[in-house]
């Protein structure tokens, strides 16, 4: 890792100064608050951070900076969990909150496009009264920008899809300054590459992303929320994988170990029983609802499912899937003072139960305390693994643990992430997880499209 | 378009001869067999074609080209439509039609493992009996590894996706022999580039498929169907936009136009009403599939809709679907020796009755026979252009209406190809739908993974 140069040439930082004015800083606060994200990395301030308003600008920057080889690093709302927006090399900060204007919503068209900033909630939030909403929804309240770079997705993917299937085309900075359109608003096209899926999930290495069009979908109708206790994993799992294989078109299963339960039982002030537990939100007609509710109730009676109770009340679906959403608050609590080193494998769903099993025994070797939350339909499954931030033996044995975790979920054909990006943390399992000709078909691509390693370096590929 | 060479390097003949005996062929039927597709192209046969049974085979092929600069094309059924398979620069043929094992059906994780020959309805019948299928079905029974190379899709796509969303991973060789390996069995993964993306629609341009796993679904408990006529395109596709916005579930959502329906009324010996026509298919539970019937028969009324007709038993359903699927020969039989250069736009849906109407007139213009048929819940939609193959200046007013048809989608925001692909055909479109700074893109990873352009040279690029 190289430290960071900490000099910006001075041509560089007056030509910002003179068209950015107040929206450009190398104040070290500001520099420092842009220098990392919510994972455990130590931050690495940029040099200056620069706060954008418009494609245009970020194209300025990045011509700007291509012409003096000078790193740039986009920044959304600072929610990453890899270490994606620390400046190793130094360099400039494009900050991109302030393009948080919602360009257009089209609803007949069910899609909306957005500057990069505008966050989740924030599209959420303009789509009310069009009977429409955009269903990704990863823990934090990220931008869409962020989302699209880290390929997120969160609760509601099994039936609704990732950030790869729900972007219709971009507009991007690419590391020269030019400024390129991706995809149409076409719902499918297989007009050439798919420049779209390529920076989806490229952490700002490859371009940045300043604009995107996403899909929409009509607001369920009739939404209803089940919960379901278990007395294992596996009995959980098997309930999943057979209300799947039936074809119940669940909007969001979720589950949660005992541990968790005890965690959001204490934050939340619930008495749920303190066992294995499955969340489950159904999406459709009323009618519908109540059929798939049923339908799921069966299948968990047959796994020993216990407290099965449904709702279709709002009140106690809010108040059941806010305790959900707090659940890594709420697991914090378990150990006051600790952070969380949170894994994020991702599984066949087949596996799913043997994972868990074999990740609990090492769990009980290593004397980690870590609960478990997992969006169970896609076969991912964080664990907060807590750890004294003082006691170095302990963040030792969480880091073991979390290097054995990744390489359990890779021979059981899974990956070392589902859903939060590889950043600094998982550049080393990139090999494993794809093997040397697809490492450096990746090398190629980054040269092709970055040859001076400008754009976000040292992220996604390892050295 | 340069000519093929037609000298083979005897070294290489030499080579191949010894280690595939028969399965090596430069035989001129054998050769003109593999230069064409079902497009309108005239045949450019490759210089020899080798059958492959295995991954393994397809490197070594690859290499011994790579190793004499000699162009190597995929081949799979022979059924893309944009000149996919014509062997531009001469070189060798892979045929992969033999790569037609399916190597593992995991019905608990809703997935499948082939080998790129394996067809669609092949695939089909090795789920038989596992309650699983599928969906994705383009007009043809094409070969997995070309829907792939293509990013087909077909009639389900508005519900189940295309083949962008419905590959987990694959094997492909890359231009220099190496095998790689993109993907996981993980249903979802943020763990570096989308290399698999990048080679769905690549139409072997970048590496050469030989192994697939797809995503698989549950059989529905129950299917109907229903048809509705419309006294206008514009009511029908009303009708669409509606039902996808109050979130039914839909599976297929077709449209006919009255032309077309005159074709199959005569082909498959039906009495539908020549006008307009929307065929639906719903999924679910057999409540859930009658509500939803039920649903669409009030918008379709509410848009004017006439003689609605639903039907859940198998043999009605079957006989509806099966002219649906009959509706290419069907409207060949419209003018009789004629061959049909078909169109493959795709819209925003809101502008697709416009598109339509505005391509009307422009058709009755060009004095031109072309019935309409469309996965209109995507705004993709087919015209036939019907023209005697001796015909000049017929030819001449089909390729210029098709031009105009593909600027009128680009300037609506679509797509010059919803599911062809590229091929020879739309090279010329790919800089007005994407720009300059798209193609470049494409382009530097073109060089950067395939920089001798050996990997089916000519092809969605323009020179």
């Amino acid at each position: 890792m190289n430290a960071p140069t900490g000099r910006l040439p001075t041509a560089l930082g007056t030509e910002f100064e003179k068209y950015f004015g107040q929206r450009f800083s190398t104040a070290a606060a500001v520099c420092l608050h842009h220098g990392k994200d919510e994972s455990c990395y130590a931050p690495v301030p940029p040099d200056a951070v620069v706060f954008a308003q418009s494609t245009e600008e970020v194209a300025m920057v990045v011509r700007l900076c291509h012409a003096h080889k000078v790193p740039v690093i986009a920044y959304g709302t600072g929610t990453s969990l890899e270490g994606h927006l620390h400046a190793l090399r130094g360099g400039i900060c494009v900050d991109l909150s302030g393009m948080n204007r919602v360009v257009a919503v089209r609803a007949e068209d069910l899609d909306a496009t957005v500057q990069a900033g505008v966050t989740r909630k924030a599209l959420n939030g303009a789509l009310r009264d069009t009977g429409l909403f955009f269903p990704i929804d990863p823990g934090a309240d990220a931008s869409l920008g962020g989302m699209a770079a880290t390929r997120a997705s969160g609760t509601n993917a099994v039936r609704y899809g990732t950030m790869r299937e729900n972007v219709l085309g971009m507009t991007a900075v690419l590391a020269d300054g030019r400024i390129v359109k991706t995809g149409s608003r076409a719902r499918k096209s297989s007009a050439g590459y798919d420049l779209t899926r390529l920076l989806i999930g490229s952490e700002g290495t490859l371009g940045i992303i300043t604009e995107l069009t996403v899909r929409l979908y009509p607001l369920p109708e009739a939404i209803s929320s089940a919960v379901c206790a278990f007395p294992t994993v596996g009995a959980a799992v098997d309930t999943v994988i057979q209300t799947i294989q039936l074809g119940v078109p669940v909007a969001r299963i979720e589950l949660l170990d005992a541990l968790a339960l005890t965690a959001i039982n204490r934050h939340s002030k619930l008495a749920l029983r303190e066992a294995p537990t499955l969340f489950f939100e159904f999406h459709g007609s009323p009618a519908g609802v109540e059929e798939q509710a049923k339908t799921v109730q069966d299948i968990a009676a047959a796994n020993h499912g216990m407290d099965f109770e449904w709702t279709a009340r709002p009140e106690d679906r809010t108040r059941l899937w806010q305790a959900r959403h707090d659940a890594y608050y709420a697991c914090l609590g378990l150990k006051p003072g600790a952070r969380s080193l949170t894994t994020d494998v991702c599984v066949p769903i087949s596996r799913l139960a043997d994972c868990i099993a074999e990740t609990y025994a090492d769990l009980e070797a290593s004397r980690l305390t870590a609960p478990l939350v997992g969006h169970v339909g896609d076969g991912n499954f964080h664990l907060l693994l807590l750890a004294d931030p003082d006691d170095r033996d302990e963040n030792e044995r969480a880091r073991d643990f979390s290097n054995r975790l990744v390489e359990r979920a890779i021979r059981m054909e899974g990956t070392c992430t589902g859903e939060h990006g590889v950043g600094i943390g998982k550049r080393k399992y990139l090999a494993i997880e794809h093997g040397d000709a697809a490492l450096d078909v990746m090398r190629a691509i980054k040269r092709a499209l970055d040859p001076d390693d400008l754009l976000n370096p040292g992220k996604i590929l390892p050295d």
